[in-house]
């Protein structure tokens, strides 16, 4: 395929959302939509899904004001889906569905957000077009509020994400202080293999209100060592505020979350509590506190008003880059940021092999938590202080926040073609 | 007293925080500071606790920058307490001890920050004042999320949180309808006997975002008529946005967050999560649907970065309201916001009787709840939604809230007196 060879786009979302994952889809949306190369801009429904479904969204339809209120909406306004494709080798059905759609449409430029199952998916896909020789080109756009993509210095999402964290353990911070009695809270971030979102909690300490202990995934947890970090704590202060990633795991591998609770009954059961819930009724059995239970929940994932300006900005511009590096000649590559080295934080938009991402992990490194494995070190505040900075210009609407309002109109020219 | 009378004041915060509790704070520690009338302004740690412990911090030493942050700052930055106050006639010790130090300062103005429970502290030491001849004026400043304050249209601290739980619900809706799979999302909101909290979920609808169910205490609980409704919902959209009050209670009285669990041994046990789980759990039996269970936490009494503008303004101005009606001759009265008739919406602060709000809660009235009892009417919007209004001007350091640091150091005529 020649540089200048023009062609429809694709555009999909995928896996769980961010705070900022439609600022990605702004900013290739805008970009496709101002690009010459590009004669037709279409969203997919529920990601790969909507496509296997066809199920597309004409862009081209939506009002631009409401486009432009993309970044100023939560989760993925297209849809997402969490379908994993099989090898072409092993089946191949789908792929000659999308092949279809694809020629339907005349699309060649193929743009997927997600984490690293959608660099996956992206990397088949890529495979696939070359091999049955279908001139197409597939970029990855990193996203994700864990910040496990390996091959970007950090993922779009995790900024807001961390910032979301870091305020609420802020202000929380203050409310278990509010009585001069004894309290302990713990707050329960997400982050099932990795402690970026945990470690995000430290960053309260800006404020003044940093948490006292803070458990990532990275370091095998241990109950009684975590009930004697409390209750020294506790002793000191009569106040203890506990940051935990819900992926936190014995050393023999077991997740601290699907721990059985002994009733005083005597049997072993299931609870319905998250991991909070857990380590909070440990802690009141031990130490006698009064102590609170926080799950950040999905608000961490979707808290858009808490977005930072750096993760909207850099959400928009891995999504700007994807689509000029594709018209640019790019193929079989994900958008990766590339802190350039130096004092002031400068990003830069690089492309990476999409392998780099695919199903890997990044985790917090060993050196960036203390010895005791009870909180993070300065190097991990330097690393993630510089992605919660800025406060987006929030547009709301009678107190409220005003989401974009697309109308999902299917292609225009299938519209046309099935018209009687 | 003469109205022209002066003396020192002390100024106490009670009961549970709001995100603008601190704005009452400086609305009266400002006013006083810039009265002539006033001539020292304590705070009193902890509330009547701080008075009973002769822990006052000196107001006139700390720097005005930092004071100007205290509507920037969550939780009761001069810390909290839920101390009841006996009879005097039953036992006069606290009394006693309180005249002691309001003499030793010259303290001649007492204000006190509270819900209904720190009204009749109010009154009951308005009471004794006037039966032992001490002059001191004494004036109650309303505050609560659960605005369950009789005596005043609404309670500052209640338009935060309801701009708190609004948005958020707002968001999660958006979340929950990321996947094309079937997801229902249950939200627990604050207020144990009165549904302003779970009402104001229903706000989210401005947003394009409301959720399907809201049940508020006011009116009985059922399960069966609950996972009917739930089931209806989710059979039509394959999604279902549940909001809830942790006050709902069965028919018999009996909160639905105390119900025992039984599980898959045929044991009966208590569980650790909130009524949210419960609820999940139920759910997640009836229907197979994925569930999930949303605590908001105390976050909707400290999450300051969503806070009303309107509610800020009104937290300050009962506060300022409170000074000048004392310097004016008031005594033993609640500052109350009475909301002008008309269509604009304006509020003015007024004085009650402090027994208006003792010890009353003010519920959600019942034809403000549709008949079926799972949501709200048009009459809830249109009373809560005004409060919501405005967006403050947030300060911010490192991409962080930037609270107020309060030196809170002892009366200066106390450390003179102590030093050797």
């Amino acid at each position: 395929m020649s540089e200048s060879k023009t062609g429809a786009c694709v555009f999909a979302q995928s896996g769980g959302p961010t705070a900022v994952i439609n600022a990605s889809a702004y900013g290739v949306i805008k970009t496709a939509l101002d690009a010459p190369e590009i004669t037709g801009v279409y969203g997919a429904a529920n990601g790969i899904v909507g496509i296997l479904n066809y199920k597309l969204y004409d862009m081209r339809l939506e009002d631009p004001y409401e486009l432009s209120l993309l970044p100023n909406t939560p989760s993925s306004e297209l849809g997402s889906c969490r379908y994993k494709l099989k090898n072409a080798e092993e089946s191949d059905a789908d792929y000659v569905k999308i092949l279809e759609v694809f020629k339907k449409y005349d699309v060649r430029f193929f743009f997927y957000n997600g984490g690293n199952d959608s660099m996956d998916t992206c990397a088949k896909i890529s495979r696939y077009f070359a091999a049955v020789g279908y001139d197409c080109r597939v970029l990855g756009i990193p996203k994700t509020i864990d910040n496990d993509l390996c091959g970007t210095d950090h993922s779009p999402g995790y900024g807001s994400a961390a910032k979301y964290i870091a305020t609420s353990v802020a202000e929380l911070y203050k409310d278990n202080c509010v009585y001069d009695t004894g309290s302990v809270a713990i707050i329960e971030t997400m982050g099932r293999h990795a402690g970026w979102l945990a470690g995000a909690a430290a960053l309260a300490g800006l404020s003044g209100a940093a948490p006292d202990l803070v458990y990532l995934p990275e370091t095998p947890f241990d109950m009684d060592r975590f009930i004697w970090d409390v209750k020294t704590v506790y002793g000191e202060k009569k106040k203890c505020l506990v940051a935990v990633s819900e992926g936190v795991r014995y050393k023999d591998g077991g997740f601290v979350s699907e721990a059985k609770v002994s009733a005083s009954d005597g049997f072993m059961h299931a609870q319905l509590g998250g991991l909070a819930a857990i380590l909070a009724d440990a802690v009141k059995r031990k130490t006698g506190a009064k102590v609170r239970a926080i799950e950040l929940s999905t608000l961490q994932r979707c808290g858009a008003h808490l977005a930072s300006k750096r993760d909207i900005d850099e959400a928009f511009a891995v999504g700007e880059f994807a689509v000029r590096a594709a018209i640019g000649g790019e193929s079989g590559k994900m958008v990766a940021l590339r802190r350039v080295p130096g004092t002031d934080y400068v990003c830069e938009c690089v492309t990476q092999p999409l392998e780099t991402a695919a199903n890997n992990e990044k985790t917090v490194p060993r050196e960036w938590i203390n010895a005791a494995g009870n909180n993070i070190t300065q190097e991990f505040i330097d690393y993630a202080l510089p992605l919660i900075q800025g406060e987006p210009e929030r547009v709301t609407e009678q107190g409220l926040p005003r989401f974009a309002r697309l109308k999902k109109l299917p292609p225009r020219i299938f519209r046309i073609k099935s018209l009687p």
